[in-house]
């Protein structure tokens, strides 16, 4: 049997693009001679559709896409995944489905088990779980088909609280009972830096259990916040991987499962460093087309953060598309507006240079009679912070710029930024990459000729609202504090446990009572492009209003 | 048997605080000879805790906290809710629980069934659903133990793609096959006020279905953005309210189950403009509280929105608390700032005029090189806009006062406001109020005497961002656009299905045009006040990049 692995990037609601992208590797597949293709979950509407499951008239149009993809199967078969509404009177509306279809319908409809419902995911808000349990019988081979973590019923962890064994059913068990030839796997599983090989583990795990082969199809793309890195593969039963797709981009493969017993491939490894550029570029590449946006905007500073985005953003956008804004005051050091222009040239992007000076004097003024004699503080480093935010949102709002924000993890962390100010964006590039990884992408962007001035990555970093200013006056060093963030944010670990791992009992009560502290800032960002396994957003519930001891 | 209802206030994660009131009002029980004291769902640690409950550390001290409250529980038994580990290794780690306490230590733990998921409920994130059912024996009587949502098998909905039979599993039927005497519910239902009668009616068709009493405990108070009302009862097997704890306030009852079969209590008409006015100087007065700020400001611009905000402020938080900013440019109209100044007045409240137009010139200028000669538009306005929100963000920085969010239900919909200006704030105010409603609440406040100057209710709403401008030159009237919206929003119809109810075509597409456009801008407002059952926030997760029809 020749089986087609389809890895592509679909619409969240475009069900035009969807449905076009699908039949047209169903056309390709028939005139390869494939006997069965295989796309994504959810691919028909794009996942994650969120609470647009909800809507009536969401609906009915991945069932017209639906009926549309299985008119094209005649000759061909598919398995695509979508929607389906749930029969029975009790129960949520819909089940999260693949569609086996043939002869121009669809066949069976095989649902999914374990709902994941953790992090990032809510599936239990949409979907009833699968209680029934059949395979496909199609030219000879009985096949199990699955839904993404119906193959994840055990799952390793590093978070010192959650549980191995979420879920007290397994799907695979059920289906195996059926004597299967062979799996599929439709999945929408985002990328994660720090989950390295993680994936392939849980495959390989099944493949041995179950001495069964597996076919997996993963999407690529980005949804907002989050990033899928496609990576989709076919491991034979030995837990071998005889085929594995792109990462990143959309990519198409053909297999004869004939001929996979005795393939092993090598894995290439590449560095997380790597990895987490390529997903920022996709990130932003998508954001933009997807929402139908041509052209950014952000301020440079001279700073690591700004420059580092900047890059990315060159890099997905091309850059004419790209457009700056130099914005320094009286506390900006000379090398900051050097470094600033030198990168400018080095990308060969349009920049503006616009002093603030006057402004800020001219707020000063306005708000002597209630600030009297009070005296320069955060509330004088803030305003700087919003003149410059509302700047660049000028030219945002002008030229129809969509403004980047360039806080990394660390910062947002602590809430070591201005709200309305430098926290400003449509999009925030960096808000889950730590400080720490920043200066290591700014080396890495570096490796063939120098992008990032060498200045802008050695110099000691400064938010440069107030004379001589530097971060390491009021946070720790960042190796430090992102050593303690990791631990408390990533693997949830207690402030004790933390100081039993070597860091000092101070530093580490002060991080992280700022970052408990700053919850109402981070409520109020722009949606934090996804790298990590713990990113802040929709993955991480904090209540405001919550006492922390 | 004597029953104590306890409603209390209680506050997420603050365990010294709730252990205090939980146990004092147990002693108040103990005197009073009550045989059994009930209080809400979650209790120990507050709800909803949220992702608190993934961390060790927490858990750890809900479990010291229960033990407290246990060891007091001598000479009388308790109901409490909290969270419990599940002991099973399958299955996620805790189980929602009512904790049935007798003779100082838990005698049985009942955990809860039916997990909400939808709306503002996530529970499946953090609960293993209940499987087993059993009563409690206490003083001759079997008590049917049960938590929310479990009574809340069958759900009424107005959203025409919601289904009224969620779960396959009625947890009532299985504990009324033990053959109950009465039932227990302890809750942590939250206020909307277009769900009048919907938890009496509930709590009622139990009552008739099972022919058993209900004593029914939620808590009252608001944590961050959820407001709870309290409305705790007791049902008699007939259905008749017996016994009814306040709206929005803490309260103690104490019934005695042999007396309540006659009892028949009325219940009292309240206008829904009432209800939501006590809501939101609650959710002010507990966000203020539990975040442990004092004061208050915002911009008064003579307009209705900062009016009501600014009341709803001085009787959340005294007029002591308040200090607020006018903001004139040339564009204000002269009555704007006499009823601005009319209004502190009023109220007795501090404030401080700045006229921004010296500050807007100089941005103009900076902006000048690469504006040219573009005309004035929505860049300019919100840029004013930005201002305000600049230098009354600086009175919050300098003074620690909280800045108040003044946008209402109708512009945060359609977009009608300035990011990063207007939009400011530490929480939204009326973020789930309509524009017509906001009409209806001024009304309501001028009821006794004019504290809002009747020329702000009446005169035509507008941003005053540009000459003679008006809300109706961009936007429907608020009358036709409200009732397009709540269709749209909290009843999930589509255009058409708006259309056939009488709208016009254009209008609808426009107005929902406008609400899908502007999901981004929502993303980054402050936490809203919910007091609908379809508020903006948490509970409606639409993706940003999605493609609308």
């Amino acid at each position: 049997m020749k089986i087609a692995l389809a890895q592509l990037n679909y619409h969240i609601g475009n069900f035009e693009s969807n449905t076009e992208k699908i039949i047209s590797a169903i056309e390709k597949s028939k005139k390869e001679n494939v006997d069965l293709v295989v796309f994504s979950e959810l691919a028909i509407c794009g996942y994650p559709p969120k609470d647009l499951l909800e809507r009536k008239d969401f609906i009915e149009r991945t069932q017209d896409a639906l009926q549309k993809v299985a008119e094209a199967c005649t000759d061909i078969a598919a398995v695509v995944g979508g929607p389906s509404i749930n029969p029975n009177t009790k129960g949520k509306n819909l089940y999260n489905s693949a569609f086996f279809i043939s002869n121009g319908k669809v066949e069976s409809i095989h649902n999914k088990t374990l709902l994941p419902n953790y992090d990032i995911f809510d599936e239990y808000r949409y979907f009833e779980p699968n209680t029934e349990f059949s395979l496909v019988q199609y030219k000879g081979q009985k096949i199990a088909i699955t839904v993404c973590e119906d193959l994840w019923e055990k799952q390793p962890t590093d978070n010192n609280f959650a549980k191995s064994e979420l879920y007290t059913i397994s799907p695979m068990e059920e289906l195996n009972k059926l004597n299967p030839d062979f799996v599929v796997n439709i999945a929408a599983s985002p990328f994660s830096y720090n989950q390295k090989d993680l994936r392939t583990n849980i495959l390989k795990s099944n493949t041995e259990r179950y001495n069964l082969p597996i076919i997996y199809v993963n999407q690529i793309g980005a949804h907002t916040e989050l990033i899928f890195d496609g990576d989709s593969m076919v491991l034979n039963s030995k837990g071998d991987v005889a085929c594995r797709l792109k990462y990143f981009e959309e990519d198409y493969q053909v297999v004869d499962m004939n001929k996979i017993e005795d393939k092993a491939l090598e894995s290439a490894e590449v560095d997380y460093i790597e990895k987490i550029h390529d997903a920022l570029v996709l990130g932003l590449k998508d954001y933009f087309g997807k929402m139908g946006f041509k052209q950014a905007t952000l301020g440079l500073s001279g700073g690591i953060d700004s420059a580092v985005t900047v890059v990315l953003a060159e890099r997905a956008l091309g850059k004419e598309n790209v457009r700056v804004l130099l914005m320094p005051s009286e506390f900006s050091s000379d090398h900051s507006i050097k470094d600033a222009v030198d990168l400018a040239e080095n990308l060969g992007i349009e920049y503006e240079i616009v002093n603030i000076q006057e402004i800020f004097s001219e707020f000063q003024k306005a708000l002597k009679p209630s600030f009297g004699d009070l005296p320069f503080n955060v509330a004088e480093e803030n305003i700087q912070a919003r003149i410059r935010g509302t700047l660049v949102m000028g030219l945002s709002n002008k030229f129809g710029h969509i403004l980047l924000n360039t806080s990394n993890k660390s910062e947002a962390a602590v809430g070591y930024g201005t709200l309305y100010g430098d926290m400003n964006g449509g999009l925030s590039v960096l808000g889950d990459v730590y400080k720490t990884d920043v200066f290591k992408m700014a080396w890495f962007m570096n490796k063939d000729k120098e992008i990032i001035p060498v200045n802008t990555i050695v110099k000691p970093p400064s938010a440069e609202l107030r004379p001589d200013q530097k971060d390491s006056d009021s946070l720790p060093d960042y190796d430090v504090l992102d050593g303690i963030l990791y631990r408390y944010i990533e693997k949830n670990m207690s402030s004790k446990e933390i100081i039993a791992d070597g860091f000092e009992k101070q530093t580490v009560e002060k991080a992280i009572r700022l970052v408990n502290m700053n919850e109402y800032k981070r409520f109020q960002t722009p949606p934090i492009l996804r790298v990590s396994s713990k990113a802040f957003g929709f993955g991480r519930k904090i209540p405001l209003v919550a006492k922390h001891s």
